[in-house]
């Protein structure tokens, strides 16, 4: 306890201070994290990246809930003002049961605002499209969960939705294939061929891996459709309910700390694709300890 | 234990009834048990397919270890007389601890032999090349480690291996592409570039959805390129050790249990493809289950 000096102390009593929390399955939520960053520097962010355990895009939604839900519990040791949900899949599948525990801080030791990606991107669709057609690419599991369909139907009941699960993207862009690479051009095309056909005015990138391919995808879409990167308008979204809830942080620069389950200097070294610039040092944590945690709780 | 009949202490009296544990990252492994089972139709199978955690290929050695530590302890749980790594990932990057703690009992309840696919397939490999050129694909983890590299070298110093990392190919499989798919075709000659030039006497599909793919990969390396699967060899090598040991079952057909760590209804409707027949009821065991386990032993 020697640690916990005045400043720390002070940190606590004023929440302004307290980072955002953010998690992902892997790597892929620091698209989102910069995003925040662009719009709000002067924000401390921790973010966990459960690379150990992806993808979570394929795996069936009570599995996906219960890792959400623990590297959840896991964020809320760093006692934050609010917490992003990063990745689309536990978004789509586990915000409920997300929002009921941290929210409510039902078992996660404090609480605090839980904001998915899947919302903010559906809303800021809705406005976009403007009555014309809506469409989402994004895993097996989002796509299967109609989250998105749901949210796009809960902002406009007219809305024309079309989508499609695109399971391929994640590997192939963590494979460190460019947008320039053949297969990930063949690929794309499969996936996107009725997408080409319907032309929707607007395409969610419901992963966060798509906005490494959003050149690629633009081109094959052509200029009718507007691209849209769920994080921009999750960032917006997290800066309104910071704002209004008088939350933002008074400083310039913030600190981003990052966890990941598995190695972590693989982390460090492949999150600047991701992040935009480099990530500074990675901690461990393992996978087992964030499944023990969710028992003690 | 008014269940514990005449008939189950006999059982466990007479080890030649003890079940053969198998594990795998997921379902690929029973690609391994169907080999296991054609070559041994009377003996019980113990499988375990960590589902939740797939893939095992794309993560670090010590998540690997970890994550195969966790899985044998969980089987060693049925008192199996021999325990099979069908995972190509987990053998070449866990073996030596598995073997240190299932071998030798080490925090472990009871003890076992423990065979891996990789030596079985070298060994196989460098018997088939005679001295010519042998070729090995697999997960990036897999070739990274070396494992198959070291293991033919061991049998043959002279052995020229060419070796190439495959790692679209597992989700490729899972998404449920089949051999005519041309997107598998394109993925397919692009990570076999190298190896058609080469021309390998022997081409071991070092990953267990591999099989899956043999009629493209064989039509693409031509009728001078002999495939191995390592489920084969590893049949073999375990049913040798099994006769050595006096293990072999007397019955004539043999039970299949599974347990997966996802959905078990999901791995049961997919088992079929890699099992090549119904794999029956499949239970439900959870991730936070294994991890407990291996702290508590």
């Amino acid at each position: 306890m020697g640690r916990m000096s005045v400043k720390a102390s002070t940190k606590f009593l004023d929440p302004r201070h307290r980072p955002i929390a953010v998690f992902d399955s892997g790597l892929g939520g620091l698209t989102v994290v910069r995003q925040i960053l662009a719009l709000m520097p002067g924000e401390d962010v921790v973010y966990l990246g459960d690379s150990a355990r992806v993808p979570y895009g394929t795996k069936s939604p009570s599995t996906i809930r219960e890792f959400a839900l623990q590297d959840a519990r896991f964020l809320m040791g760093f006692s934050p003002k609010a917490m992003v949900v990063a990745c689309n899949t536990a978004s789509a599948v586990a915000l409920p049961v997300l929002r009921q525990r941290v929210e409510r801080g039902d078992g996660t030791r404090g609480r605090c605002k839980v904001i998915g990606v899947v919302v903010p991107a559906a809303q800021e669709a809705v406005r976009r499209a403007a009555g014309r057609t809506i469409g989402v690419i994004g895993t097996e599991a989002t796509i299967a969960s109609g989250a998105y369909q749901n949210s796009i139907a809960r902002q406009d009941g007219s809305s024309k939705v079309l989508s499609a699960a695109a399971p391929l993207l994640v590997p192939i862009v963590e494979e460190g294939r460019g947008e320039q690479d053949p297969i990930v051009l063949h690929v794309l095309s499969d996936y996107l061929r009725e997408m080409q056909r319907a032309r929707p005015a607007v395409l969610i990138l419901g992963c966060t891996h798509y906005p490494l391919l959003s050149r690629a995808i633009g081109k094959l879409m052509g200029p009718d459709t507007q691209l849209l990167d769920p994080g921009v308008a999750t960032a917006v979204q997290l800066r309104d309910y910071l704002r209004q809830a008088g939350l933002l942080s008074p400083r310039r620069h913030g600190r981003l700390r990052c966890f990941s389950t598995d190695n972590a200097m693989r982390f460090a070294r492949l999150a600047q694709r991701f992040l935009g610039r480099p990530v500074g040092r990675v901690k461990w944590v393992g996978t087992d300890e964030l499944a023990a945690q969710g028992e003690n709780s």
